[in-house]
């Protein structure tokens, strides 16, 4: 096989490793970020409608996207960046915000380039730069005391970050909201980045995949990266259909920006999936058609911090001291009161977090990600910070969430 | 942009071009291969169940394939290979074939590596070779009389196929039933390609997705190229849901063979795409399992053979010679009769196929695409073959392939 291959971790995704061991295990899953809410009816009924189509409504759409969402998009994004995107030359659909990372580093990386990312950083963006040919260069966000409060104790050093670039490097990953953290990063801190960028001439890709869960106790407001001042010209800004309709199964995702960067991008997605699936296009188009009308975002917003705060309550009272998030689907706990057995039967690895979470799941029913996944491989990244924490997700049930907070009753 | 764009044609692929052209025109557009038959109801059924799901129906599915989907290609494949795949670790599913192509091309193709191609090819192959840092070698299949009169008349020289072997040659790809030709290749045929793969320790990429439109008179039975004997272990089959239920929107394919060469497609299919959309792979299966009890695939056939007589009938009538397609959604026409004018206003391509296909589209109103996007670049590549072709497809209404008739009747 390819020697590209030999970048990346044999045991692929540690959502797929932690998921199946909550089913084996029957422990409930609050690992992997897929909501199990119910889909509300409007979303739907626009699928039912477009799979009713009895024949065009089946065949391949635009390549560059399905007609009727990257017009809706424009729409929606008018006033939040400041400006009409061209539906037909600044936004391509991509097969969910995956494709999105994976061939914007394709279009922008060539080998020997480096791309800096902020750890913990979402898994597949290493991935997506090694495949790339390139190289990721870390920087840290950490928090500021321990343990951390809220995800704004959560900071980025801008001169850490400054330092990282070399003469090789072509572009920055910025994640807001955060995953795993649930920053909601403040405009001065977005500008700082932004200057660097401008500085150095990096593109800035911004997943922003969790731009419509930012929760009312936030002290930030969510700013799109590519509206602050002369920004929009370097950005490739990510967003997802599967996030902002809890509907991750779709695999509906886009990356929106400047003409010429949304063509490279396009260039590699032609032939590497051509085309994103046709009905359930039509459908989140007629989707976001109607929850702009209406205040799904708002209600759903209510919804996941009722969520939240449960998930919040569960982990606090069982000493697993939760850094309040302010956006997104996640939760980072302080598993620093958990004892440890010295051996373990489900895995032999030697990192804190992953013998936590495999014991959580074996021992306690209840099923976490390991936050190492989300940093550098080599020993000592982040500190002792990925280490002592483990990430749970609130887009479960408050069935699962109150079920899981028994368990832990119970063990601790 | 990344250096890997540099070998990509700036204009974007054919079919986007010649659909563009024909929308613009009016043209009845029997370019690009989607069908325009109606989707049989019981596939629309499955969808229809598929999203009437509440919840997990939309949520991420298994990153290597639906379960359920996986299983009944299992089922379907036995016979037909000869052998019973593990549905765990032997098939994955991806966004459509053309995510299969692209994903078995980065899996095996390290930078400086060769790959052999058949001209006329798909025009996706050459890109994901070139994509993957390796370099496409072609060879010849071409017509062995003039004009061919059927698919059968195309061959491949095995011994300019053993020549182009070199130590850097790492793949061959094969098309059966090929596109755009519709030959249906000879056991013998295939026996001398997986020879020289033997030889030379080559993986072959078996793009079967016209598997299941082989039509009555074809002198050949379908041959799967994995079942030869030998084959399995050096061979990735490629097929399509998009082809079989002709619903190309879906966006499902797989890659199915050995568990180490799927296992490296999935280590790239997982940080590319990392999984395929959940509601409609399952009622992809859902199809498939009424599909394997019913008559089908056998109906479908003969539909297609009547589309395909319709069209042989319209473009051999009006002086456009025929190769007769044994497989698959097209006809090779040989368009010398036609006359062309100095200077057109929708191209200035010196290609007489590209000039062709203009002029039908703009003074006929009849689409068909230009066979040099299957060829190599270079002036000269494919002799003057391609440019005495057009590719028609027939996977469209009768209404539609006997408009044209009465077009290119009224034109000639
Ligand atoms: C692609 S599976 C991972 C889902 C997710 O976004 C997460 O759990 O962080
Ligand atoms: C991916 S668009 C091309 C469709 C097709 O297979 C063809 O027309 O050959």
């Amino acid at each position: 096989s390819s020697s590209r291959l030999d970048h990346l971790d044999k045991s692929g995704t540690v959502f797929a490793e932690m998921t199946t061991l909550a089913n084996t295990h029957k422990a409930i899953n609050l690992g992997q970020g897929f909501p199990t809410l119910p889909v509300p009816s409007f979303i739907r009924q626009a699928a039912s409608d477009a799979v009713a189509n009895e024949c065009m409504g089946h065949q391949y759409t635009r390549s560059e996207g399905n007609p009727r969402l990257v017009n809706v998009l424009s729409k929606f994004y008018a006033d939040k960046i400041g400006r009409v995107l061209n539906p037909l030359t600044e936004i391509i659909t991509t097969v969910g915000a995956t494709e999105a990372i994976y061939t914007s580093m394709q279009a922008l990386v060539s080998p020997g380039d480096e791309v800096i990312l902020m750890q913990p950083f979402y898994d597949s963006y290493p991935a997506a730069i090694e495949l790339s040919g390139g190289k990721p260069v870390v920087v840290n966000l950490a928090p500021t005391r321990t343990p951390a409060e809220s995800s704004a104790d959560w900071k980025l050093d801008i001169n850490e970050l400054r330092r990282a670039v070399t003469k090789k490097t072509k572009a920055i990953f910025i994640n807001n909201p955060h995953n795993p953290v649930g920053k909601v990063w403040t405009r001065e801190e977005l500008l700082e980045v932004g200057q660097v960028a401008q500085e150095f001439d990096l593109v800035v890709i911004s997943d922003e995949v969790y731009e419509t869960l930012v929760f009312s106790d936030s002290p930030e407001k969510m700013v799109k990266f590519a509206c602050l001042p002369g920004m929009f010209e370097r950005t490739i800004t990510l967003g997802s259909i599967g996030k902002m309709f809890g509907v991750t199964g779709w695999k509906i995702g886009w990356c929106l920006g400047p003409a010429d960067l949304i063509r490279s991008c396009w260039m590699i997605h032609q032939f590497n999936t051509f085309a994103v699936v046709t009905p359930l296009q039509e459908a989140a188009a007629a989707s976001l058609e109607k929850a702009i009308e209406t205040t799904y975002f708002a209600d759903t917003v209510k919804t996941y911090q009722t969520h939240r705060d449960h998930l919040v309550s569960v982990l606090a009272r069982n000493g697993l001291k939760p850094t309040i998030p302010h956006g997104g689907y996640f939760v980072m706990a302080d598993t620093t009161g958990l004892k440890l057995p010295k051996s373990l039967t489900t895995t032999t690895s030697t990192r804190r977090d992953y013998r936590a979470c495999h014991f959580m799941t074996t021992e306690i029913g209840v099923t976490a990600i390991p936050p190492s996944a989300f940093y550098e491989r080599k020993v000592g990244a982040g500190g002792d910070v990925p280490g002592r924490h483990a990430r749970f997700a609130f887009c479960k049930g408050l069935d699962l969430i109150d079920g899981a907070g028994e368990r832990l009753d119970k063990y601790f």
